[in-house]
């Protein structure tokens, strides 16, 4: 990787207009939200529709992509994953961290961390490729467990799509802190102000009706969920 | 609202193509989701991309578009918010319940409720249903927040726009349950599997800076983080 791919692209399509105080321009910013969140919402123009998928990724900073890889994965015939190579798409992760409670609606806001990635995605062929893949988007979402799982076998592997967006055409935004008010609403002094912490609960896991109940749970699930 | 609007639309659009048995056709399902959820992702074409951006929303079921109303807002100098009322754009809610671990990584996955709604947005100008809709948006983060407020400024309402999208054009798919595992994974018996739930946090409440700190915290913030 070049020195000015640690930056986030500088294309107009990925340069924060709105709220460019709160865009941030470190690849580490990018890497940082994307590792926080389970899922992504990908946008594919299907029909003339820029239609919003929620789905889960994997990550490959080293991947062979400019920047790195994000990988998206999907039935064979999902119509989305079918058109999508022949399109840009775009990629949005998004964590909430607080919700901003101000002394005006207007002011009202959210403490969160958001990445949006747009490119032209790549169909995965290589086998070798497809597997890990398939695995960084089971780690994605259970760190560690990929270990435990069996190979994918020929069919699972004929009857799914993966796709590979480059890391490279990014932005990250971010806000964080209290809520700004106008000066006439703080003097006011009336309405109670400040800030929500928001974040993931993860409860505690409940062992499938059909596993044996002696069997260990793993270390990847109580480090997950505590059990 | 007549008998047929209670469903879904029937619309190739929004008809579930993949996971049909994931599919719900009743609105109460479609209003379950939108209202568990604090923010949604828009999807807009912006120059040949699906820009996909988080943002929140209001909700109004019986507003005054087909099937009832769902708000969106943003500055007056948002491209995205510019370009929408002259396209169809889509709007995704999606909540996680739960992580479902099966034995294979082929049938990992998740336990969620999410709404797709698409539709040709209408810009907002009558001034009592902009603040409505204003209105709406607060509530829909914070539940009874809005009352506490002061009335918005014109200058206020002038800098931001508000798009109404109808509920009429939707699909709502969810997922419950545990994993479901191919018979000979089943058999060999060794790897763990389960469901880890999944949720919102609602952390304690941190007051402003500037907030005297004798003012009392109101119920609907007591309500949501339980101080």
């Amino acid at each position: 990787m070049t020195a000015d791919e640690t930056l986030l692209s500088p294309t107009s399509r990925t340069t924060v207009v709105r709220g460019r105080q709160r865009a941030q321009s470190e690849r580490t910013a990018l890497l940082d939200v994307l590792r926080s969140a389970r899922l992504c919402h990908m946008g594919v123009l299907v029909g003339n529709v820029p239609r919003v998928l929620p789905t889960v990724f994997g990550l490959d900073p080293e991947g062979p992509d400019r920047a790195g890889t994000l990988y998206l994965h999907g039935s064979v015939a999902s119509r989305s994953l079918v058109e999508a190579p022949e399109q840009d798409i775009c990629v949005t992760v998004t964590v909430v961290d607080g919700l901003v409670l101000a002394r005006s609606a207007f002011h009202h806001s959210m403490n969160y961390r958001s990445a949006v990635i747009v490119g032209r995605p790549r169909r995965v062929e290589d086998e070798h490729e497809r597997t890990r893949a398939l695995d960084a988007i089971v780690d994605q979402v259970v760190p560690g467990r990929s270990t435990h799982l069996r190979a994918h076998t020929r069919r699972e592997l004929a009857a799914t799509s993966v796709l590979a967006l480059p890391l490279y055409e990014a932005s990250v935004k971010a806000r964080t802190g209290g809520p700004i008010d106008d000066e006439a609403d703080i003097a006011a002094g009336d309405v109670w102000a400040g800030v929500i912490p928001i974040g993931e609960y993860v409860g505690i896991a409940e062992r499938g009706e059909d596993v044996e109940p002696n069997l260990d749970v793993p270390d990847h699930v109580l480090t997950l969920s505590r059990v």
